[in-house]
């Protein structure tokens, strides 16, 4: 391996030399601050039986929608990516073949997060300091693969070389949770803790939605059949989730609408749901009951409540047919909270319990719809940029359109939300730096004065999100 | 007091050096401009009767909707702001606690504009020297009030101090405008103007509508439940505006739709919007048809005509029914102009006669539509970055997405939309000093010669504002 | 002729002098790469005859749009700048009052593109060393006017002189395309192609829909009454494209929508449109199904389909009643792409001979739709910036917006989109500094080694073009 390759340390600060001292200053202060990481998607299975990772191609492609994507958006094969064809039919590929497709096309992540988010796991995680082309793509794999059998690289070292805090999981709400069981069991002592995500059970449109209020029941002893009972079952599971550490729950629908219905309507829509007779227009209703009804269990049980809406899943027939689930076809819509919102917000948008985040993939709504609302109501928070979003670009849009409405202090911090472990680090890594560049430019022009600007730098790094999720 | 606070001379203005010098020299040439103020909020008592300010709290808190909206947001509760409730049973609480809340969450408003706003107003116009804090708050109460008393502080006073060359209120329609009469009628020469704003005539969906026409007849004599007779009282009430001094009308619906529609039609709305059954569609298409008949009233009489739509008023349904209108509570809406001018620009749109100011708080309105638009038609102008936009980065976002299509000359320069008189100069400052950074960029760039720069920096501190309304 | 008027050397990049440098540096090896012009409008006649160009103000003003929009805004008359009544009833105006009428109003454009692209072509293309003015109107018309006669001047050398590669016209699908068969035929060695452009074929709402599928019929000897035979006329047409040249389709509708119907709904549809019968609502049907059958077509024959939705055109219906097509009148109207192009995608989207390429008015829809699907949909590129944002703001949001999601290889480099041949380096010129210096950012930031920027830059200087477009 040839020249050495490493990550500049004024990386992503402004290019103007007094700004970027004072964005240096603001982030030294922060750049060794514990992580808090309250919204992600790494497997509790990792910590609790604390297992050598598979090869850099599982770890780092396979698994990797992200990566994914652009690479099908240019003509590679899913299957040539180690992406089993659910018929089970694709030629097995060696991990070393992908490694070395994902080489050859990692030009194509140029000025792109995983582009940062590689190169970081890449030099800062794993100590390879050669940039990545098809020349070297072996010998890099090697590298990593014999760093991954040692025990600095098992999932509870990683977590502690992280200085990870608290570690947030997403969880489906049927979930046994016997990894977090095992975790807390353990005499390891971090923080992994389980988030309550109900998605299949309150969507009647999802695939199998009667077997899994069936499953439901059994469960909880409840008579899921009938909305007390369904209610009830949910109440319980939410209580599951917390006596295991939870503190928020998580909701992805496909739209913000949320509504507020009789007693009457509820059941009548139940019945319809598990008779499988709904409209579209009657499906859209009782998700939009059940966000009112989880509002109304967190003002109970305390639970954060995160929404994240629009995203139409799996949006490509073929790939989904063929591949199945998140394998990089989710393509967002249009979103409208002002409207959708109000009968939650005017049921319990000014009660003190309760706390909802939102997040969008639709950056209109940040100025438009967002910031105003989260400006107003004490119940809201701003989620971080989200997804595609959580950029360099995407990251200062949303700080520039949000916080002239809504303040620093009505977000909830960073999220990360990865799946990727190795790059969890790397991706608060960007978003402290950019937090300190967007900082650093209202000192420069005079708008905050440093003192001020480092104590939201601070805040920003941690915790405000561990005071949003109620760590 | 300890450490010494000030306004940076070079705030707001680009980082790098080079641009910055430019800045500074454009900014130099405009700074003491007189302010064309052709859209606020304040009262025109103030200077009618030219009485002392009475509190801190209540000039500077209470009534300002963008600091109630944010303390609001972080669990502040309005009673404690000295804002009372409709029922009136709330405790009354001291100017003075009122001013320490605020002060203990002053933090909140970094990054905003309203931190801005009320900095420039304690530094710039009351000469306080000091970063207000929970610590400081009462010192600095006890400063202002005693500024406040004398007679520098008067209204009068400080229009002068201002350097103000015109200021235009908003009043409603039915007003009897009697402070206006008395402004006129007093030696003094400051120029506060009406402007005609007929919002709750032209919308049957608002609160008291029939009632609202039967004092517009009572008003002019005319037979305001027919559609001539209803027509001609606005005329005639125009007709007053005008004689003191207005030289626009002000309207915000709820969207930019437009009709044509015929007599009959309405003259048959008029009498189910008397009635009280017109259905949601029918009263959009009454307050299209409203719009369409304004701007051919201005097509006759001259006055410019102002559309911001696109605010979903008292959206908090709890707030409004405790507190009412105009706390913070007003969100804004998706917006689509395109389509909806359509009717009554086939009917005006080519008239040189008439002119058409246009709002958003839909941002993406801006390159999609406004520009275009305002950079096609002969009646259209673009009023200034609106509201939640009257911001820093606001600004920006409106010039860089607007000028290139629609060019500087299709905007109407700046308003300061304030109804806190005491930061009515910050806000022009702040529009000055954009207005200069963003120039100084296009010099930087060499997409301008610096001369050139000069005189829209010089036209965008008042002379167009001056003309595009005129005065 | 007074002060000496220039291009500056680092006009339009970033004004941090490291950063610029940077810039500079990579424009150096890009500023005289050949010209690719994939999509644009200039007259093909042009090249065929090889004629002396009319003279200034038919040149740069009565055929450009952007130029009639801005001054007809601020009051100036089409008639008065030469553009002819439909009616025949116009006074003529000579070509020098136009090019006064222009001088005196050229501030307006001070932003804006068009002064980017005038002061270019005046400057660089006909060396006139003096800014614009009214005073000095005259004089460079005259100057203008004398070197449009000499032979460097006639359309072929200009191509030779601006480097031109390849350069595609769009033209209607029913011409006879007799000028590039001229072209073809003569000795001249410049590749000026046909593009397919068959809006009037494919919309039953547009005028004389009927005569024109009559017209299709008698050029093809096919039944264009019926749906195969239909079809298979627009096949034989685009096959008679392809051997004058044509890589590509052209397709504006109104909106993205696609469909995929059954052969009975097809033939019905047919039916009805040539009746005239068809609802709003079955049009946008007819519309949708003939952009998957031209994508179905694409699959077959190779040609590139763009498609650039969302134009309200002639939206001033005056102007259009007077003047007709074309005079600056078209107005953006919002997009939706996710659901709108589900049908044709689920049908052959993932066909890797197929390739389209998307354009937008509609800002809002870069990175929440256009980017996510071209960042996964192997048949998905992104055309440039269009129309009012082929701009220097226009093109940095679209790239800071666009780049992150979908990288920069999913993107089809730069069209000039021009009707001003004049111009039409200028606007290369605008792409290539505006890409260097969003380049040179990501280098100043550490976002990219340099070397990596460079690639990057030569790629989207025509290479990438040449790819997309399959020249």
């Amino acid at each position: 391996m040839t020249p050495s390759y490493s990550l500049h340390p004024d990386r992503l600060f402004p290019s103007d030399p007094g700004t970027r001292a004072i964005a240096r200053r603001l982030h030294q202060a922060v750049d060794s601050l514990p992580i808090v990481s309250p919204h992600g998607h790494t497997d509790p299975r990792w910590f609790a039986e604390n297992q050598t990772f598979a090869n850099p191609a599982q770890l780092f492609i396979t698994s990797d929608h992200y990566l994914l994507r652009m690479l099908y958006s240019q003509g590679v094969r899913l299957e040539d990516l180690g992406v089993s064809a659910q018929t089970g039919t694709s030629a097995p590929v060696s991990p070393q073949e992908v490694w070395r497709l994902f080489a050859k096309h990692y030009y194509l992540f140029r000025g792109t997060p995983s582009r940062y988010w590689v190169d970081h796991a890449l030099v800062e995680v794993l100590d390879i300091r050669t940039r990545l082309t098809l020349e070297n793509a072996d010998e890099i794999y090697e590298a990593i693969q014999e760093k991954l059998q040692s025990p600095e690289f098992l999932p509870r070292a990683l977590y502690e070389r992280f200085s990870i805090e608290v570690l947030a999981t997403t969880d489906d709400a049927l979930d046994d949770l016997k990894y977090h069981q095992q975790i807390r069991e353990s005499e390891w002592l971090g923080r992994v803790i389980p988030t309550f995500r109900p998605d299949r059970l309150l969507d009647p449109e999802f695939s199998n939605f009667t077997e899994s209020l069936t499953r439901l029941g059994e469960l909880t002893g409840e008579d899921t059949y009938r909305w007390q009972g369904y209610l009830e079952a949910l109440r319980k599971r939410r209580e599951f989730f917390q006596k295991l550490g939870a503190t928020a729950t998580d909701h992805g629908p496909l739209s913000a609408f949320t509504a507020n219905l009789s007693l009457t309507e509820c059941e009548t829509l139940l019945s319809a749901a598990l008779r499988g007779s709904l409209s579209a227009e009657q499906a859209e209703c009782f998700r939009g009951q059940m966000l009112t009804e989880m509002a109304k269990m967190s003002v109970d049980d305390g639970l954060v409540m995160q929404i994240h809406p629009g995203s139409y899943r799996n949006h490509n027939a073929g790939v989904y047919q063929t591949f199945g689930w998140d394998k990089g076809a989710d393509i967002p819509l249009k979103m409208e909270f002002t409207r959708a919102l109000k009968p939650l917000l005017d049921l319990v948008g000014n009660d003190p319990r309760l706390r909802i985040i939102l997040f969008t993939l639709d950056e209109t709504t940040y100025s438009r719809e967002l910031a105003p609302l989260a400006g107003h109501y004490p119940c809201l928070r701003l989620g971080p940029p989200w997804w595609f979003h959580d950029s360099v670009e995407g990251m200062k849009r949303y700080k520039t359109q949000v916080i002239e409405t809504t303040g620093f202090y009505n977000t909830a911090g960073f999220n990360d939300d990865t799946r990727a472990f190795l790059s969890l680090r790397a991706r608060h890594d960007m978003a402290r730096r950019i937090d300190c560049s967007i900082l650093a430019e209202m000192v420069a022009d005079h708008r905050l004065p440093e003192e001020e600007a480092l104590e939201i730098a601070i805040d920003l790094s941690g915790p405000l999100a561990r005071r949003v999720y109620r760590f």
